[in-house]
């Protein structure tokens, strides 16, 4: 089974990334981009019986690797 | 209107970074993680009066900067 996690800083906290993303974005001549933020994007094969046991197993992994819970927030995805 | 980009490496480019997650992951336990990949995960507010002006503005950002087209693929996400 594959899993998809979303990491995101979450909001409020300062994205100088997406600060520099956004300026040179309205450089180009997009000026109508606004509020730019970057995050991460992981994607990885699991072994698991099933999804649930799958979910558990990505949520741990963010917990202990993957995302800083103090600055960050995840949303795991399964693909099947 | 929101687009949620996510670019991740082509198929066959080595992903180093990917590669370091997976190690640290077998290292705390993971044994069964495998084929992780990283990407990156980038979320803007455009103006656009309807889905498809949306996308054509998100595809050419894509192209123009946010995109390494040689070694990246991409994909874009509309939300309401």
């Amino acid at each position: 089974m594959k899993a998809r996690i979303h990491i995101h800083l979450k909001n409020g906290v300062l994205d100088p990334q997406g600060k520099a993303i956004e300026t040179a974005l309205h450089g180009l001549g997009f000026e109508d981009a606004g509020n730019v933020r970057q995050g991460k994007l992981i994607e990885l094969d699991l072994k698991a019986s099933d999804e649930a046991e799958a979910m558990k197993q990505a949520e741990e992994m963010c917990k202990k690797l993957l995302a800083n819970p103090v600055m960050e927030q995840y949303r795991i995805e399964l693909v099947a």
